[in-house]
């Protein structure tokens, strides 16, 4: 059985991060989209908030599961028995950071292999980041994000 | 089942090559090598002699096949009932041409994935074309190709 | 009166050029499409195919001219009093071949101003050589390119 | 009438900065630099400071207006009446955040157009942090920026 | 006599650095190795830790020597009568940085040259900051840094 | 003795290779400018043409050498006891090419470095073919060449 890892902040999931995991999902038998719990960054979202919203969006995929981890990677893969870790690349600079990333995870554990997947071109510009900035000015984010993400941004930044 | 195309010209096959074809079959069900059978390209090796030097060093990889085509890609798959493509990375550049790829496939056929994959660092500047113009020379080459593939490019140069 | 020259090979012209002219038209006074006569090249559509697909994709932007040049770019400016050149940018190779265009037009006519338009994401891995290579295999070019040039190229294709 | 905005730090405004704004003036009816008030970056110049020194090196071209904003820039542009966006490109990194940004702007409304413009080779290298860091430790600065803010960061230095 | 700086911060020194220094040891007649104290950075190890560390793994270069400065680098190279800077390139954004940093030592001392080498593949992705994440969780980094580093890191993460 | 050598087609030098040529010979002991015979490429200017200009350009630099080499540069360098190579650097792609060929260069023999130097952003945007095709309109390219290579172009042209 293949199991990939789809690892990230999702600080909020994405419609490109979504349309990374859908595609991912078509191809393994199993995708395990795994929050990296980081203690040194403030998320807008707490690693719970993060993980429901998850689920919520990807609850019509069931080879889909969603899940929280802290310290390295490939320490989470062999607990979970997964040989494969998928990313979406955007621009060149995403490039070069997850081609180091890729390294250091073959040579923390050869085993491991890291696929690259296109992120569609209709949302080659969008980043958890982005949506922040936009959502923060109630922008329209319509487009960006899952429905529920929205609402989920919305009473986050009323609540500020 | 997954099925995997890797394509390429493979004039000749290097270890680059066969550093990504092997790691592919580690995950996808089955892997098929495809030749592309390019009319304007005048290469050094004939596709004939491509695909012999292919099978003879994936000979050992029971879940890998090589064949050739022309035409498109897409085209190619549908008949071969693939859903999947990988390809390796080395550079920026690579980068650039595989993702417009990868846009044209998927526009082609949207149920066709291009997964891509960290080139070995240690054949991250290899190429066909610079083995061939090495060989040219009668340099070593043993680090960069297959033993057979070596003897085939000494044959080559030698009758010319 | 602010002129602005849009030069290319448009051979033939796509969705991605009309984005960029369209979208330049609507700031320029007046753009005029020029088409570069390329004697070493071996285009697939003459110069006058290539004017005439122009003229009728661009017949509903009233401040639109389409017209043909060779020689330098700067001196073509300058008979026609334009004084910027637009361009659209789509991938790090076309961003850095640009600057050096610029700077090389800056260079010949320091008067001379280049501006570059972001290519919509939707075309962002568009181009004419990737919309032949399509058209060659009977695909469908549809969301490629205007009805008129799907039309022309399928009978450029018949006649071969 | 063509109004662009000319958005940025300038903190402090630099020679560079000053090419761009120059140029974009020649082209466009009114150029509007605004100053990017960032509540969370800590300036070395006041907000105030900034359009000041803005408006001294400025003060040759009629056309050209200084200004601040906070919120979306697509926001103040409507209040404002501006249709294009003029920024300045540099390097490979400068191209792809600016062209998220593009994407970005263009999609929260579709009407606003963004310009790219070369910098000048000889301010390839130059930013606002350089310019921070070299005059921090008193050294000549003079070809980097306009003589009014080589006075200013003097003096800010030395209070220091 | 040709001396080189060979400037960095060295939180620790890794085998990349190592490479780079060994190997401009064979051309130059002396290498400065240069640790640069920067204030403002919260360094793992201190100034004076970074030096012997250094000092330790560059024992066997008889040319090479270590030091600390502060200021800017082209200040401490005219009281050290160096006239090269020698830096080594990973990737694309290592090499945009890079050459701002050169642009800006030539524009502030002429006489100084920067001299790019490239890392050796293996060490391609290798960075301070991925040894440091690398350690942190007792992941063996004996093949990306010397062993007395190695120990080193486990003493201070030991420590924490 | 540290012996360099600057290897290129110089069809014809640039005043952006002599800017590389004239800094390298500042640092090493001898710089041996090496014009690359290739029989598949049609030069404007002949081997011995392109020798003599280099000649006549570099007559003021008393450690500098012309020749010219075909067959692999590892062993033109071994012939002249050459241990470096220096190379300009322009742009991104000059970087990834440059980095491949020391790449290869050094797995032919590991005892050769390669020192890549920036070029001056004055001719950042500057290559032989830039030139050939403006002089081949008779436009002004006294700010890219030498004289005596301004005044060989134009005889060049005129012949033609």
């Amino acid at each position: 059985m293949s199991i990939a890892v789809c690892p990230g902040s999702f600080d909020p999931v994405t419609k490109g991060h979504l349309d990374i995991i859908t595609r991912g999902a078509k191809v393994f038998d199993k995708v395990i989209v795994a929050v990296l719990i980081n203690h040194t960054k403030q998320p807008l979202f707490t690693t719970e908030e993060r993980i429901d919203l998850l689920k919520q969006v990807t609850n019509h995929l069931p080879n889909v599961e969603v899940d929280a981890f802290n310290g390295l990677l490939v320490d989470y893969m062999k607990v979970n028995k997964a040989n494969a870790i998928i990313k979406g690349l955007r621009a060149v600079s995403d490039f070069e950071y997850e081609m180091q990333m890729a390294s250091i995870n073959r040579l923390l554990d050869e085993e491991i292999e890291t696929f690259f997947m296109m992120t569609n071109n209709q949302y080659s510009f969008l980043s958890s980041s982005i949506v922040k900035e936009i959502a923060k000015y109630q922008a329209d984010v319509s487009s960006l994000v899952p429905p529920i993400v929205e609402e989920a941004l919305q009473r986050k930044f009323a609540a500020k």
